[in-house]
């Protein structure tokens, strides 16, 4: 989807690196790359990336995310690619016959920000490992990890695409810093919510211009009715710009009708 | 990630139905089925795909969610795509001049429960809209739907991949019905967690081994460096099984020494 706004810039604790290990395909990669920025993640490590590195498919499918393809570190084995860190969490996609705590993408977050210290207050550096396409890691790379994120999804269809892995996992962590509000009214700058006497106004010109066009002509049935023209307007949360429109339909139906 | 157990089946109530508006790839297409089948979504509309449909591409990026991409119908416009639904939301990366509600993907997928009836009393029908790739949907397409949903990343680069798009919403939706919790410790079915008995004995029996072997020479120090000892393998939260793997492992170790 659109809607990049390269005059912003983000910024945030660092947040976890991410490390593939064995990824097969450089398409995978440069996804993952591309999810993980969208999450703010900058730091991308890889183990014996099996088509090679540096990856010409990689940087074409991070779709921009350049950064975090070129500052990719390479490394021989797991353990070398995470030995300065103090926290690693291994993804999953199926329980395995050991005995391990599992805990849920939001569970791994919180349990990051809390470590590595939200506002940089601690220097703690970790790192969640992904396994290869198709197999996952292996389990003795489980056994480097202090914990396994199992991502929840539908028990019928688990197997998630590797980038769709990383960012289910990296939004979680996005999130943590997120105030977004679940549900606001977003409208033109140049417009404002409409007052409660700018409301009024509508309502009384409607139901005037009604009155003289014999809309309420059971009157007993008139107050009744009125409520329910007002509740669908005042459900509809109005700007002062719509009251004014509104206002300009009334007008320009009614003196269709008178003419 | 692998770990699809096909033994599983996975119900609930129908979830919104995905719409795509104008997609170009079959790829991308086939991922977004992927992801919807990933989080127990089913049923997916096309409004005019650009490359032609049935797309082999897109089924072969579907990765076994074959059923979507099946049973996926066909529409000339996005108006006939939503017509027999109650309620309809419009993915966007970003703000529009225009007024409307916007939602997040939490917000969205509790008003489409509260809306379909979770539990399946209801028959209203829900929809949620997804833009071309790189362009997102017209404003046209917009002005069709209840409210918009924004999925709150990172602004310096907010472009999503259509597939993951689909996830971040989808997933949201999947995850009202989940109750993973959001960390527990996983163990092999032969074994379960250690009685606290079983770690005193444990704990006991290391310690007369050290003091055998002279560990606790400062006698004023043992207390701190019992409690030390014993915290550490509180923390682990050991299974009976790994109970008796310490205790072997002492005995080991003490036998050598002894010899």
């Amino acid at each position: 989807m659109a809607g990049t706004d390269t005059t912003k810039t983000y910024s945030s604790t660092p947040g976890p690196v991410i490390i593939l290990v064995e990824p097969q395909l450089g398409e995978n990669i440069g996804m993952a790359a591309r999810a993980m920025l969208n999450c703010g993640l900058l730091e991308l490590r890889l183990v014996k990336p099996r088509d090679g590195w540096p990856s010409d498919k990689a940087l074409a499918a991070a779709s921009g995310a350049d950064a975090v393809i070129k500052n990719a570190v390479v490394f021989d084995t797991t353990s070398d690619a995470i030995a300065d860190l103090e926290r690693v969490f291994a993804t999953t996609a199926r329980p395995r016959d050991m005995t391990c705590r599992v805990i849920t993408p939001t569970g791994a977050a919180k349990e990051i920000q809390d470590f590595t210290g939200a506002g940089g207050q601690g220097d703690n550096k970790a790192g969640i490992l992904f396994g290869r396409e198709a197999k996952g890691l292996k389990n003795d790379d489980l056994s480097l990890s202090d914990a396994l994120i199992m991502i929840p999804v539908n028990p019928a269809f688990s197997s998630l695409n590797l980038a769709q892995a990383v960012f289910a996992v990296g939004h979680e962590w996005f999130r943590l810093s997120d105030d977004t509000p679940e549900s606001e009214l977003a409208m033109p700058k140049a417009t404002r919510p409409a007052e409660k006497a700018e409301l009024e106004g509508l309502f009384e010109h409607l139901e005037g211009e009604l009155d003289e066009a014999g809309f309420f002509h059971v009157t007993e049935m008139r107050p009744g009715k009125v409520r329910n023209l007002r509740n669908m307007f005042q459900r509809a949360g109005l700007t002062e710009q719509e009251v004014r429109t509104l206002r300009g339909v009334v007008t320009s139906l009614a003196t269709k009708r008178k003419k």
